[in-house]
């Protein structure tokens, strides 16, 4: 697998956040000579909101984590790649006790107050000897700044790690937000699904972390594609230790208060940048493309055209091949099945107005739009002419790697 | 562009038609070297029905065909390749009108009575003086057996033309039924579009034409897909000349009459197996694979799991990797927002049986999956658990072939 040409140079140093330690060792659960195991500590009093995969073969973990979202009490983090732990019925859910009984006993908490997150491939039964066995020894290990290793470890096609890191001052004092992430296929369940991780030290009720991860998932993690396949194992977890109070932070009790909507905020702009930084990675992505639609009918029906253009094989195809046809987006407005005015259709391609009231803007000059398409982040706009609404989604081209890099046998 | 693999090494010799006749030129729209127009003069008191695009994009002639259904007369049907006059604004209608008007003229019939169809490059104007100057001429060369010209003449990127025949008996007479498509991608605006003429010497009202046509596309046409696009201009014509009426075949006024039902099945054979010429001839094409559904709440249900399954581009590069990677169909399966009991669901490649109860099979050997996988024609068959219902759909894998089809620039 070549690297993504959107890979950094370095990565983001995130700084410790009080209450979180993080610890991670190799399983050899699948990959030889990586880390695949992480263990996250968390500090008593640690609140979680979660947001899960819709998918109707959600893994065992999934289930786990989703029924553990009652409560929202959490003190341990464990997350393996190579192995999804999913469609694996019973035995799956056997592995899923067996190491939140593990993790329990290392790190001195109630097996309910684990989370668990797997990634790698499916169907395939997950032996929980591999790595329970080396719970304790992980937590021995962990220490404030392993952020990198872990964002590492939960790698799957990922070609690179991906960490964000926000600090913003509450009731006048910091307060940090860090989160990792890993992607590569929307899904491939041999090899990628989407995880992300967010920890903060503010204080808050564990229905205030539900809802600033609820609400901050619409316009980040659920607003990209990659290739319109939905994994089984899907997590976005938000953990909060409320460390920030010994130093003076009123607790948050709801998000609709002013510190409520700063750290809603902050978490927002941080699954953004994770979500762009997913898509960048996508198998064999050569461009990062927003895709804005305007002028619709509501939000939904603009999101919905969005992704029309976004999923289309046809548009992706298109934009790995540097051609702006526009034609393209037309056939995908219209597939949609929302309302779009064919005759006051436009298209932009950058600033570039390609398409107007229906048909090639008179001045369209194609070597103007060719020479846009070169570069490696694009942006489109496209006005239905119905409406008001507008909403923009993230996506990248469909290139001859992807179908290389999925149609290679499993083996 | 490579000969797709299923092409035939001879095609179908279609019978004549009474009351149809056929020409086809060039008319240098786009292609050089081909013919790229061809007219259906069809008798007097000939009846059509017609499916449409369900784009809200539709292209001008899908308009005009569409406002034509209501009295249901055709005596003339022109089609061109090379440009799709979709897109095109007020131009686009002007064309039509112009063709619809010359062809009247040449023809010897109202305006009303001209059904259109073109295919081709997206939003660019179609100058009507290329082929209007020709339709007078076609009309003195058509001819009783001109079918595998027009069935070429209507290609874009499809690479063997696309005919088949059947013969039925009604009222102790014979009675044929011809068709002819072309398909490519499901949709490339560049090139590609589904388009199918279907002939009939049967005497029908224009409603039960209407009717037979409507049921006919339901598991066939719109029980295929080849990468989930859809086209501005998909459309798909039944005509019935009632010529056998003078060989004393009662006229059909209704297709719930014994010789409606009779002639519905036929027809809809004729559809299917046109539908199958489409996927085996979609772009870059190297397996057809029939995706059923099983267990389903309903069989909408049961047709949504098998089109998730059926574009998911993760099980589609599986296919093209010959890897028997049922987790991709577990994932699809989930991913369709339809009920489906993860704990219940079975999958079978062919007659071997890969996951059941939830989990891989107990006697799964991956050789014998991997031996399955290398054949050309692949039945998937899917077991959801939670009802009786079932739909069978087909479709192509995803190949490298088609991404290098779909990068290259237009011009």
């Amino acid at each position: 697998m070549s690297l993504s040409p959107f890979a950094p140079r370095s990565f983001a140093q995130l700084p410790p956040i009080e209450g979180v330690k993080l610890a991670s060792c190799e399983a050899g659960i699948r990959y030889q000579g990586r880390r695949d195991l992480m263990l996250a500590v968390l500090a008593p009093g640690t609140v979680a909101g979660g947001v899960f995969t819709l998918s109707k073969t959600a893994s065992a973990p999934v289930d786990w984590c989703r029924a553990r979202m009652e409560h929202g009490r959490a003190r341990a983090l464990v997350v393996n790649s190579g192995n999804a732990n999913a469609f694996t019925g019973l035995k799956g859910r056997a592995a899923v006790n067996a190491t939140a009984k593990a993790a329990a006993k290392a790190v001195g908490c109630s097996e309910d107050e684990v989370l668990l997150a797997s990634t790698g491939v499916i169907g395939e039964a997950l032996d929980p000897g591999k790595f329970t066995a080396k719970l304790s020894g992980l937590v021995s290990d962990v220490k404030a700044d392993g952020w990198e290793d872990a964002a590492r470890t939960i790698m799957t096609t990922d070609t690179y790690p991906k960490l964000v890191t926000r600090t913003i001052q509450i009731d006048g004092q910091d307060v940090t937000v860090n989160g990792i992430a890993k992607g590569a296929g929307m899904i491939a369940p041999d090899m990628a699904t989407m995880l992300s991780f967010i920890f903060t030290d503010a204080p808050l009720t564990h229905l205030v972390a539900q809802d600033i991860c609820s609400a901050g998932v619409t316009d980040t993690f659920n607003a990209i594609t990659i290739d319109s396949d939905t994994s089984t194992s899907d997590t976005v977890l938000l953990f909060a230790t409320g460390a920030a109070r010994a130093r003076g932070v009123a607790e948050i009790t709801s998000v609709d208060s002013p510190s409520g909507r700063l750290l809603a905020q902050c978490v927002e702009q941080v699954m953004r940048e994770l979500a762009h930084k997913i898509v960048k990675d996508g198998e064999g992505a050569r461009k990062f493309i927003a895709i804005t639609v305007e002028g619709a009918q509501n939000s939904a029906a603009a999101r919905k055209i969005g992704f029309s253009i976004a999923n289309s094989p046809l548009v992706k195809t298109a934009f790995a091949g540097e051609d702006p046809n526009w034609g393209r987006i037309v056939m995908a407005v219209g597939k949609s099945g929302e309302a779009a005015d064919r005759d006051k259709l436009a298209i932009w391609f950058g600033d570039l107005r390609v398409a107007v009231d229906g048909e090639v803007d008179p001045s369209y000059v194609e070597a103007q739009a060719a020479a846009y398409m070169k570069g490696a982040e694009l942006d489109v706009r496209v006005n239905v002419g119905v409406g008001a609404a507008s909403a923009t989604v993230w996506t990248c081209d469909l290139t001859a790697e992807y179908i290389s890099i999925n149609t290679d046998y499993r083996s």
